[in-house]
């Protein structure tokens, strides 16, 4: 038993936690610079935080433009606008986007960077105090010690990893995800349950992580066909509990194959990232079972599902699947054995099984 | 669902995990404190301790006086030695006694208070930086916002709980409790057993603190006839790792109603706490059952033992019960009823079903 473990985030959770606990923001800062994308100003969250900080008598910067997958680009632009107007915290209000941007722009913000060493690592403990706020249930981000941005150079999707970039706070409200287009709750959805099993299938699962991912398995699994039809607000907060709970996981576990093969479909052809995982997941979930781990026993016992009523269950939730030239399919793979991701995973996929998830997971045009 | 979580302490677990981690304290200042009892000169933990920080060009001062049940006075020595060496950080070495005063020499140093305000609350968030390394496996003070200490005032052992008091770093290395005598070993596992059990029990648990306190359980409950016999080294990491969880999860949800009892038996008769809860809990749980507590079905199912049967367990490991006079009972019965732990659980006990129980749970001379 070999393991270490550090999730510093306080977490609140519950209808209108924002508010209930609006004087801890206090703790933050004077001026917020508040990173969102355009549903915020509809699903509620914008109008929480803004009345919690003008009862604070703390000021706020609105950055909204963030957009998926966001650019370097897009966090220079929000550090422009941060150093500009004074702020010295950072609230993250949305989805995994907005959230990773927020990350970005409050750790860029404390140590300056070029471009090209943005994702090399090392950085220190020091980033602007954060509060996240998720208003999709799926990314977890408000309890990792990741940000996931888009590397041009590299024609991928890169994760910074750094300790200073949990947030201080996350705030956890249901009602923020009722207002959720259906394709966008299956999609986040899929993400998280894909984070749950990543995590139990990763070589840097620990003895904790694993206690978080079952249990966010265990309530996710049974949830995920009701995210096509109508979700109840009970459900809606079990999801959200659950996308943190895995959250929780991979911040010790981190992503591994799954997530590694579906930044392919994001960065090249624009699939949902949360779809992008899912489309991978089953036959993932086959390659290992074949390969006879241990984590695979685990995750079918919680679900109570077989691997290969997982797999139906996935078909299901994500209808047609997207068509790719052969060529392209075998060129995901290719690039995705080099990824980091690959080799967190307790059983590394040769090149060639990843060509064959990716000819089986995909339609061939 | 409406429930906050924080448990910042990093963890680190595993064997020789401080000579692994030892550059980590050079991030809590330049001269430590440790507070410890004497037994961490045999097994080890202060050799390791003294070897990571010599490495690290560390000094340090050794308070190694603390007694079972700490008290003020111990606690102001330890102060007035830290401000005489000049430490700035504090290294908490041994059981939960050592550990809790680390805690709180840690925090009085910072915020300076008169002996009558030491348990009123209302502490800020500041403490000297500590790392802990228990030397048992029962406490869980490693990760918990609790410092225990005798308050003679009250008569009773009394805690004083803030954030601050969450250590910065939480070293788990089961080597450090092999050479333990068996009668610590079995006390220390029914503090921790009790810990897990009382988190599930208490009105303040939350879905993080029941997964918690249930990993726990299943790890430590068939673990615990063992404790009596000889236990393997993985065992003796199980139970050191069972207690952290025990540990988070109380520091989600507080103690209930069996450490409130559990207090006036190690005050006033100088029973060691682990055996005072051990004592109580079997008719607690009884208790609980009878009051159809939704957590006693969730206990029964993570043992695989019914009440009966884990009380039974229980009675093994205690041997023959203490004796007091009937009236000493009632009286401890009386003055529990008003302690603030026993509002903390889930069904809170009447005087008279208090009285029930330490009739019940010892022998009437």
């Amino acid at each position: 038993m070999n393991f270490s473990y550090f999730m510093p985030t306080e977490i609140f959770c519950g209808r209108n936690c924002v508010t209930a606990n609006c004087g801890r923001l206090r703790e933050l800062g004077s001026h917020a610079l508040i990173v969102t994308g355009r549903s915020s100003e509809t699903n509620g969250a914008l109008a929480d935080v803004l009345s919690a900080l003008g009862k604070n008598g703390q000021s706020a910067t609105l950055f909204n433009c963030v957009l998926p997958n966001p650019t370097i680009a897009c966090v220079r632009e929000g550090i422009a606008l941060l150093k500009g107007c004074g702020a010295d915290f950072v609230i993250g209000l949305g989805g995994g986007s907005p959230m990773d941007a927020a990350k970005a722009i409050a750790l860029l913000a404390v140590e300056e960077r070029a471009d090209s060493e943005i994702f090399s690592g090392g950085y220190g403990n020091a980033a602007l105090p954060m509060a996240h706020i998720p208003t999709t249930a799926g990314t977890g981000s408000e309890v990792t010690p990741y940000a996931i941005l888009t590397d041009d150079e590299r024609q991928t999707k890169t994760s910074i990893s750094s300790p200073a970039l949990f947030p201080r706070f996350a705030f956890l409200d249901g009602k923020y995800t009722f207002s959720l287009p259906r394709a966008v709750t299956v999609n986040t959805a899929l993400d998280a349950f894909s984070h749950a099993i990543e995590s139990l299938l990763s070589k840097r699962a620990t003895p904790l992580s694993r206690v978080l991912a079952t249990e966010s398995l265990r309530i996710l699994y049974p949830l995920l066909p009701k995210t096509a039809k109508t979700l109840s607000e009970e459900e809606r907060d079990d999801l959200l509990y659950a996308s943190a709970l895995a959250g929780m996981a991979i911040a010790q576990s981190g992503t591994t194959a799954v997530h590694g093969m579906g930044y392919q479909l994001t960065y090249f052809a624009g699939i949902a990232h949360g779809r992008a995982n899912g489309l991978l997941l089953g036959e993932t979930l086959r390659l290992c079972e074949e390969k006879n781990l241990p984590a695979v026993k685990a995750i079918t016992l919680t679900c109570g599902a077989s691997v290969k009523e997982i797999a139906l269950t996935l078909d299901t939730l994500l209808g047609e699947r997207e068509a790719f030239p052969k060529s392209d399919l075998l060129a995901f793979a290719k690039r995705s054995a080099s990824g980091k991701n690959i080799q967190k995973s307790a059983y590394e996929p040769t090149e060639e099984e990843l060509s064959r998830i990716f000819l089986r997971s995909l339609r061939v045009k």
